[in-house]
């Protein structure tokens, strides 16, 4: 039989921990498909004396993660800890450079350092795999590096935070409001400590930053990700665009155009009866789209310790294997700095605003969008009670420069009451 | 720069054509992504002088395809000529008795030969990749093998026809009859040479077979899964079950059962707001179901150039990055002969039945299925000119078998008209 793959996981919490069971309770069939036995040396957590529900007792413990990532025992530093920066940076850079091939579940990490790291473990011929870092338990990384290495991707879309989509979803589907659904899903464990990770758009952001560097072979570039959360979308925004046939999703878009590399995170309006319209709860999708195998969509569990767990044994198995490839599917040293695109690809919006109800309003607001060269596909006013009239539009596509323009000048009139949401319609 | 990666390629249909194109086209990138060019020493087709539309003067041309499996200059022998036996197996069999790795988008000859070829492939060292022969673009095989393979898989399902899917969702959407949307799909070029291989499902059974091999360590064997054919359809059962919020899908699915491995090919009662039910036209879905991933579904186009050819090239990359593993993603001498499982899980059954229009007719029927021990959930009796009376039931969930029992029971009355349809109810 072959050597043993040995491990040293970092980090005992959900992920960490279902890592370990898959480990424990399916080892036979983890050697049957990888050809050697897939074994656990070492384990570190911040906490040791606390009862996770597995037999840790056969693992040396460190309470050091670098100590852990040296250890002469350990072939894999498996990196469950999370954070941008600290012992999980520190421990990841001390494994590269001691000669270990590392796998890792962390999106921020990977967004803020992924160009520093990659060039560190491909100068050293060590691998960095980080499939548990997006969408969870869906191989995503895995498609879009390996299986459609073929193609030129064209454009990357992704609704990839499980938090915002259940909130989002169970808006809709209770008629409860933002603040009612975010106090339930942090009673659900289902927020960040920093919630504004989940709900202003950044955990998703980590996420799309490391798909387009895959796609388009360009540097990590997560400062150039036009973030927006979810935090102003009202009751209203979702019955609204249910009404034209469309459901709001906090979506991610990347793609590459002739003004530069596009990234946008931001809550849109996409066809309520497209795959991403028909998304639920705390469930991910990842839209691929390539020059030759056309639309491929993935759908999966985003999060939880199972769906996590599979993905980092995924990547565990082929390292097993012996399957080894640049971290982001091409030589670090070849990913190029893609100038930012300046302004999002033109696209129709839809705006909400809240009109003072006197004459000449809608008058001024309108001629506002036709100066700023916005023209309207579609406007609605509601009933209302108090003197303030809500006013709803679509707009035909147009730059978002040009709407900003009309936007701010709204805002300075006498008649637009708060700050105008506007969301962009995303062909999907 | 490392040796190229040479491939030998048979058959220049349009999958074979678009291999050619993407390598052409994307050399640099393929480069960049494998680190090492791919180039085509060799290709081979029936006929040599016809207008392709792509410049192929710079290959070697063999009119026999095991000649150009075996050339010393070709390391990838790639074979895309389709049958499961002749020219496809006698070329792939010499492929592999002279050291090269194969890649083949030929679901017949794995699904009929894959067992004997793993072990010719294993015993020599040699990798045979296949990700074309499923499901098109999609890299299913792909996920199931490396990204999910920490996961006990517990169910693969999956619409994996185009064709009927297409012929299926257009009986919905326009009115006509099984029989005019088989002529338009074979109008359209949708339908292999013999119709049956689509319509029956056996193209599709094909595909199962080796989604089930890989998912739960068996030996391929095709001539275990239940195949039913979308032959007898109506537009009342598309109805019907559009009614109850159901549609109609080809579906095949394989799961691992206590009484063996139960693998299915057959038109199924689907909810119409699930994914698959909500396919349209001549998409793919693959369902997988692991004990620690939950459901990840995948879906993209099932076939044409493009797609299929993007699937050939992720396994040729696969190779030139160096990646190898068994056939079947473990060792083939390890398959085990699953016993195949004498009758489905049991389900709820939709049934039709055109009944004479005299009085006990109904009755005679519900006392039939009462003494199979079938329970009838929902009924219902439509409005009709002539003196058959088309009579719907839904089953509560029950095996087969009974229900079996049932229908042949019910053929022998003299109130039946017509012999039944079943569809079996999908839980999704």
């Amino acid at each position: 039989m072959s050597q043993p793959l040995r491990l040293g996981i970092a980090g005992l919490g959900t992920v960490g921990i279902g890592v370990v069971k898959i480990i424990q309770h399916q080892a036979d069939l983890l050697t049957m498909r990888t050809g050697r036995p897939v074994t656990i040396s070492a384990i570190s957590a911040r906490t040791r004396n606390k009862d996770r529900g597995v037999d840790l007792s056969g693992y040396a413990w460190e309470d050091d993660p670098v100590a852990l990532a040296k250890r002469d025992d350990v072939d894999v530093y498996v990196e469950l800890m999370g954070g941008s920066n600290g012992p999980a940076k520190a421990s990841t850079e001390a494994a590269l450079a001691a000669g270990k091939d590392v796998v890792t579940a962390n999106k921020a990490l990977l967004a803020l350092h992924g160009q520093a790291l990659a060039e560190q473990a491909e100068a050293g011929g060590q691998v960095i795999r980080y499939e548990a870092a997006v969408a969870g338990g869906i191989p995503v990384i895995k498609a879009l590096t390996e299986g459609l290495a073929g193609n030129a991707i064209t454009r990357v879309m992704g609704v990839m935070n499980g938090t915002c989509n259940y909130i989002l979803t169970r808006m809709e589907a209770t008629g409860q409001g933002y603040n009612a659904l975010f106090d339930e899903a942090n009673k659900l464990g289902y927020l960040e400590a920093d919630p504004n990770l989940d709900v202003g758009g950044i955990d998703a952001g980590h996420k799309l930053s490391l798909l387009s560097s895959i796609a388009f072979g360009t540097q990590v570039d997560f400062d150039g990700v036009e973030l927006e959360g979810i935090q102003r979308i009202s009751l209203e925004d979702i019955k609204d665009a249910a009404d034209m046939g469309y459901r709001v999703k906090l979506l991610g878009v990347a793609q590459m155009t002739d003004r530069g590399l596009e990234q946008r995170m931001s809550p849109c309006l996409v066809p309520a009866d497209s795959p991403l319209g028909q998304l639920e709860g705390g469930t991910n999708m990842v839209v691929i789209e390539g020059d030759s195998v056309g639309q491929v969509v993935l759908r999966g569990a985003g999060a939880g310790e199972g769906p996590t767990a599979s993905a980092v044994l995924g990547d565990i198995c082929d390292i097993a294997r012996g399957y080894r490839y640049p971290v982001f599917g091409q030589p670090a040293a070849s990913l190029t700095a893609a100038p930012r695109a300046k302004s999002a690809t033109p696209a129709p919006y839809y705006l909400r605003l809240a009109l003072q109800d006197k004459p000449g309003a809608l008058a001024k607001i309108t001629s506002i969008l036709g100066e700023a060269g916005v023209s309207i596909h579609r406007m609605r006013q509601y009933d209302h009670q108090d003197d303030i009239a809500p006013v709803l539009l679509v707009t035909h596509a147009t730059t978002r420069t040009e709407l900003d323009v009309a936007l701010t000048a709204m805002e300075n009139t006498d008649v637009v009451t708060a700050k105008p949401v506007a969301l962009r319609i995303e062909t999907v």
